[in-house]
């Protein structure tokens, strides 16, 4: 290979070669940051799961709505990390705020008593979840996504919002969700 | 200095000592992150600017209060090192997010025909603007915030609206927003 | 407490209030960088356990200081995050790195056939460490020092290193060291 | 677009597709972590601009090559964020660190009397400069390398030391080298 194509290789990304020293496999690699790729399946997966969610309630009924969203909750959120800033879309004061997971959990799928005004977000009839990203920022193992998000429920109703996340890398690979910030279209 | 009594100011974080090898100040420091207390500050100086920007409005007029925006703009959001993930609490789709300079000047002065719909967010007489947080999360050279903040007009009518920033430290120190959603309170 | 001193003690960093809207208690706190502090007990906590190693080894002997040198790596180095960047003082090709548990074991306390010009570093009758920052850089999740670090053995005699650290804050806020460049002065 | 056409895409880093939801090229970017391909990159500029230096020194004098350090310290070094933990491999105590560009400079052309003892390693007739990763870790904005590099002098000559690098993407997407400890094997 000659030393043009090499610089034009690693000019584009597209090469991570040892430079004349060897294989790239004859290093260890340790990497804590977020990729671009891994925030756009950590989405995918988040609505993915809020459509899991609906379809179990629809055909389970509410105990095993639960347990899916416990089960998503506790792997794509950070709660085991520490508070997630977390501003569900229909929540108001002086319960707008979800830092813990008891909170988000009541916003999915209702039922708490401490969170009277939650009727299950995630119990809807979703059936498609989109997601529009206007900006993505990577911050090493933080990035933050800005855009729109669109639920299709079972009657072909579409609910779309404007939302913001923070995904963190965790110490196991794991992508979480540590801040989200969802609203309804002002005028709305 | 009893060896409990350093244990107990390092445990506190409130002391750096050199541990018995000599002054703090016999060592450089380079410090990239953000603190809390320069969050703090710079969530205050947004609310000020606020502030500033309607003053400039009623006692100069809209050129003064343009100036005083751009400064803002500049000086306090990071529309310098890429796009930032602004969601005003006020517009709408298709210009819901103001990823560039030209469109956050739009919101908080209006005054640009490409934004039609934006009639000046920070001319609107506030006095006074209070954030109440309801989470932080230091991830290094970024920290995102969530909560309240309350704008008071001249006439004493107070609008509270929900919010998520995050900061970046620049390479100069200077904290930036680089992510900034804001919200109505659901059912408002 | 007046505007002024407010401004005075977040000047010095040492004082984190919320600015007039309430407790700094009012909010919850998700901190994932390493400070200052943090970092020079980290150091410190290195130097007491090279100590603790050779005094076991001279008190209860081998197996009591291999012991304690095990919970030392697993307390003190990142090998459960992935590779550790470790160059010891007094290793040579072909095992100058240890980017793995077991090398960085063998080159404490040796007894590894698998690396058979281990003696153990932590064996050598240790009795006091210093270490001496040149300067330190805090990067988020991790900080980099360099600078001076002296070992004082049984019998009084110091041997002084070049050493380079690099720690970093684990998801459950332990320090750990993923980097770490020991050498020899230049001549000696 | 054929599958084919969008896996090339991807793989070369210039497409990242948003998985069904829209098209890649809707959203804006922002990137300030720091790739495995960008450090290979800056490994082997280090090591042209210190071949370089050399023949700058052989064929055009002394101070064609300090005009070739300067120039190589001012685009690979951070000496412009804030001191560098530099640990050359053939200094020692009481100048052992160069935190300055000053110190820099003077180790790698000498000529600075206040550096007496610095001969000037850049000036030693090198002609080739290889580097061999033993790991690499990916930390967001910086990243960290451990491994030997090696120098060929214009008789052939190779000398060989162990290095770490950490690097930083700076807010221009410069990468810098803010971190950089070399030292002669040990037993040399």
């Amino acid at each position: 290979m000659s030393t043009r194509t090499v610089k034009s290789l690693l000019a584009s990304g597209a090469l991570v070669v040892s430079l004349g020293v060897g294989s790239a496999s004859a290093f260890e690699r340790y990497n804590s940051t977020i990729s671009e790729a891994e925030v756009l399946v950590a989405q995918k997966n988040w609505g993915d799961a809020v459509v899991a969610i609906s379809q179990e309630n629809d055909t389970k009924g509410f105990a095993a709505a639960k347990a899916a969203a416990e089960g998503a909750l506790d792997g794509a959120y950070g709660y085991n990390l520490g508070p997630v800033l977390f501003k569900p879309t229909l929540t108001k004061s002086p319960q707008t705020f979800r830092t813990t997971r008891e909170g988000a959990l009541a916003y999915f799928v209702g039922g708490n008593p401490k969170f009277p005004n939650d009727t299950g977000f995630a119990l809807k009839g979703w059936r498609k979840v989109e997601v529009q990203n206007a900006a993505i920022q990577l911050n090493g193992a933080t990035a933050t996504t800005l855009g729109n998000v669109s639920f299709t429920d079972k009657d072909g109703k579409v609910t779309t919002v404007d939302k913001s996340w923070t995904f963190r890398k965790d110490d196991r690979g794991v992508i979480r969700i540590v801040q989200h910030h969802s609203s309804l279209p002002f005028g709305n």
